[in-house]
């Protein structure tokens, strides 16, 4: 029974919907109602989509309204026709049903539901309850090992044909903590390679891919990439259309709002990005501290060996850094106000933020060692050497006039300081509050959003003294960020001599 | 900023949902996307709904369209505006991630994500996560009673003035086993006070409220119920409207696509529903069988042992009756097939089923020497005497009456026998199927679908003999009965000799 398509032109993002009216004899006579989990298909192309089902007048009985997603995964054109009829049952859910009893999962089994999980199969109730099942504790080392395999398995996978590809990935949690470009731009100058995938933000302000967007084109496809790097060794690309572990962002989006936290997750996410794109060596950047995301010695440690463990197992090579995670990096906190940042340091200017460089230079130091371009212990001076000497600056220019030009990133219009309300020694910086005010602000949407930062903790403020400036496009955005921020202060100022 | 609410004439069932323009300046200056959670408020009324973003031209920007359930749950007047903010932090998810990294949770955590759960603030990712969170037992005894108060007092809670009050329940997966009818029918005819509420199909191919609905009016209000009870002593009432633990309402629709079975919960939602009805002696039939919802001794008498703790806990007084649950019982599978088979025992017709009769006697004698009517071993005859002697039949006629008339159930037109393809002992009959089957010809949504058994395990057929007719209502429904049963059959037939 085929059914007109239509484009509804409503946006309900991953979540595919399809609208049918009540009377439309396809849900009639396969018993349809709302909510029903349905397969769509058009030709060769086909989804499962959740049924919205409509009043008379909206649509007719022969049509099948597509919500703007679901229109484009069907890949509909002129005269195609759908057809709509149950979604077939999902076995791997017995496996979900059995992790939730509280069995083991084996690799057949994890491969079906995360298979599944990547090609949209899974409503999110399911994902839900797959990650709750997951998370506490309940994956061994092995079904880690097994459920990054199966997330590499379940999308393309890089091949570069050659050796060292270097990468780096950092843990989060520690808001303006824009290493990546800088990272890249020093290890590529010095003739290693490393083609740089990264994400955008998922709960922050902003992510790299965000951060390079305001700087150069980001979108390339594989041949583009590969264009780049051929030439240059390394390159900037947005990872969230090359369909590596495309299970890892189904997954990150259901996690996000119940918001897990799941160290079996957490290695399994990192790593099967990593092993999808190719790289064989990767530095591991753990910010430690009160807000970042891991927050103690033990849960440090715990984290470190499973990531080991798992590398190993799947042949990543992998060298763990653990910085400190006490307050937010460079003087930014959202797309371009960090691009600014990065900028500064790569050109070597005065009021480059120092916190970023030296956290840059460690990281590429590390792995110009472990890729082996430097001796041990020589690495830090290489890095600095190759960011002084304007290598990596060059390089960085290259990289981007290759991908599509360089540009300036913009600067926002409203620009309003933050001031101390009394004097005395800055005694903490909350960086979730932090990420929050720059979200409200318009960050990652609006690229000019976010904060810029004044002041480090431990330092002197005189009352009156800026804090730090919002940066917004529009007056709403200013008075939602203003409202949150009058009973939610991010600075805390000690009296002075009543501490330290 | 007020927004013109409009009725969008999509229906998302108990998903709110609400439409906004993209351009719209509380889309813009809150910086919502897509899928955001949403407040929105109209006066006193408030829900949480998912925002779907519209394309220019659906809706003008200072317009909020509304999906029919929350265009009901706003209640919607002329002239009306609506409030759309962001939704409020859920402080509860918190004690949810505890149980998922598995801690305990106290009663004060159970009640507050109960009370969540109740008033639509958890979109059904977080739901599933709780459930999943809680299943396989996850859940020690005293949660599972602190589970099952907070699930009472998230709801409204029927007091009757009197005690005692009998109830039943069934735990389910045994199509056909319609006993609560003749059941409520037998009590109140000794002079108990049984004000019955009841569910609708869940997952099953009818539920009593279905049934009895095919035979008068079940959709009373409390002051209307109180009528009938203060009469009769009895009623026949669909329960979804009284507000009765309403989190299992909730809790049950997200739990059914997952399959998820939980002691815990079950035991919570079966008690929390009896407790809010103002019931102080309840008798649960619990049916064991390879294809009913408790399948082994094992997991029977923990069940057992969960029901009478919590009960207890509770001050409610229990008794758990075991039953065969190898087989469906009666012949009619769907709400106006039961019903004929529920009359044809109560006017004690030749043709009445008497394995569905012998179940109720045995559960009303349960309850009659519980409640303290017969003594100890007479409650069983005087069950079967109330029945042979149209006492029950006169009681069920008055509180049809009381409820608006009793009416005779209809007939499918369309009634298609499958006979038996070989000679032979009826070696199984799969329960689970024949659900399936009752509900592809169209039940419970169509009062008169279903299917009609002829056969029972064990006896002899004959190759040609009718084994069931199915019921319908449109040749579509019908064929995708057929196509189904194709490839899984409900009955197997052992060749003669060959076995037994």
């Amino acid at each position: 029974m085929p059914l007109v398509p239509r484009r509804m032109g409503i946006d309900t993002q991953q979540e595919f919907v399809v609208y049918m009216d009540r009377e439309c004899v396809v849900c009639r006579s396969e018993g349809f109602d709302a909510q029903t989990r349905v397969l769509v298909h058009n030709g060769g192309h086909r989804i499962l989509a959740t049924l919205n089902v409509t009043d008379p007048g909206l649509l007719s009985p022969g049509e099948a309204g597509l919500s703007n997603s679901a229109w484009l995964a069907l890949g509909i054109r002129a005269s195609d026709h759908v057809h709509v009829t149950h979604a077939p049952t999902l076995d791997s859910m017995s496996d979900v049903r059995a992790k939730i009893y509280g069995h083991r999962l084996s690799a057949p089994a994890l491969d079906a539901i995360v298979q599944d999980i990547a090609k949209g199969r899974y409503p999110d109730a399911h994902i839900a309850a797959f990650l709750a099942a997951c998370a506490g504790g309940r994956m061994d080392r092995q079904e880690t090992i097994d459920l990054t395999r199966a997330m590499v398995s379940a999308g393309q996978r890089l091949a570069w044909g050659r050796a060292p590809i270097a990468d780096k990935h950092c843990v989060g949690g520690l808001p303006g903590n824009r290493t990546t470009p800088i990272v890249v731009a020093i290890v590529t100058a010095a003739g290693l390679t490393m083609p740089k995938t990264s994400s955008r933000a998922i709960t922050s302000p902003a992510g790299t891919a965000d951060v390079m967007e305001t700087m150069t084109h980001v979108g390339l496809d594989v041949p583009a990439m590969r264009r780049v790097v051929e030439r240059e060794g390394g390159c900037f690309v947005w990872g969230g259309a090359l369909d590596l572990s495309p299970a890892d962002d189904v997954m990150i989006r259901v996690e996000r709002p119940l918001d897990i936290d799941s160290d079996a997750q957490l290695v399994a996410s990192v790593l099967s990005k990593k092993i999808a794109a190719g790289s064989t060596h990767v530095v591991i950047d753990v910010p430690v501290g009160p807000t970042a995301k891991v927050r103690s010695d033990a849960d440090y440690l715990a984290l470190k060996a499973l990531l080991e463990d798992v590398a190993s197992a799947c042949g990543l090579e992998l060298r763990i850094v653990r910085t400190l995670g006490t307050q937010p990096v460079g003087r930014g906190i959202g797309p371009a106000l960090e691009a600014h940042d990065v900028l500064a340091v790569l050109r070597g200017a005065t009021h480059a933020p120092n916190d970023l460089r030296m956290r840059a230079v460690a990281l590429a130091g590390h792995l110009l060692e472990f890729c082996g371009h430097s001796r041990a212990g020589e690495g830090h001076d290489r890095a600095c050497q190759l960011l002084d000497t304007g290598a990596a600056w060059a390089k960085f220019q290259a990289i981007c006039e290759r991908q599509g030009g360089l540009r300036e990133p913009a600067v926002a219009d409203i620009r309003h300081p933050i001031l101390a309300e009394t004097t005395g020694l800055v005694h903490a910086i909350d960086s979730r509050r932090l990420s929050r005010v720059a979200k409200l602000a318009g960050a990652p949407a609006d690229a000019v959003a976010g904060l810029e930062m004044h002041v480090k903790l431990g330092e002197h403020v005189e009352r009156g003294a800026p804090l730090f400036t919002l940066h917004t496009e529009t007056p709403g955005e200013l008075a939602y960020a203003m409202d949150y921020l009058a009973s939610h202060p991010l600075v805390t100022i000690g009296k002075p001599g009543a501490d330290a």
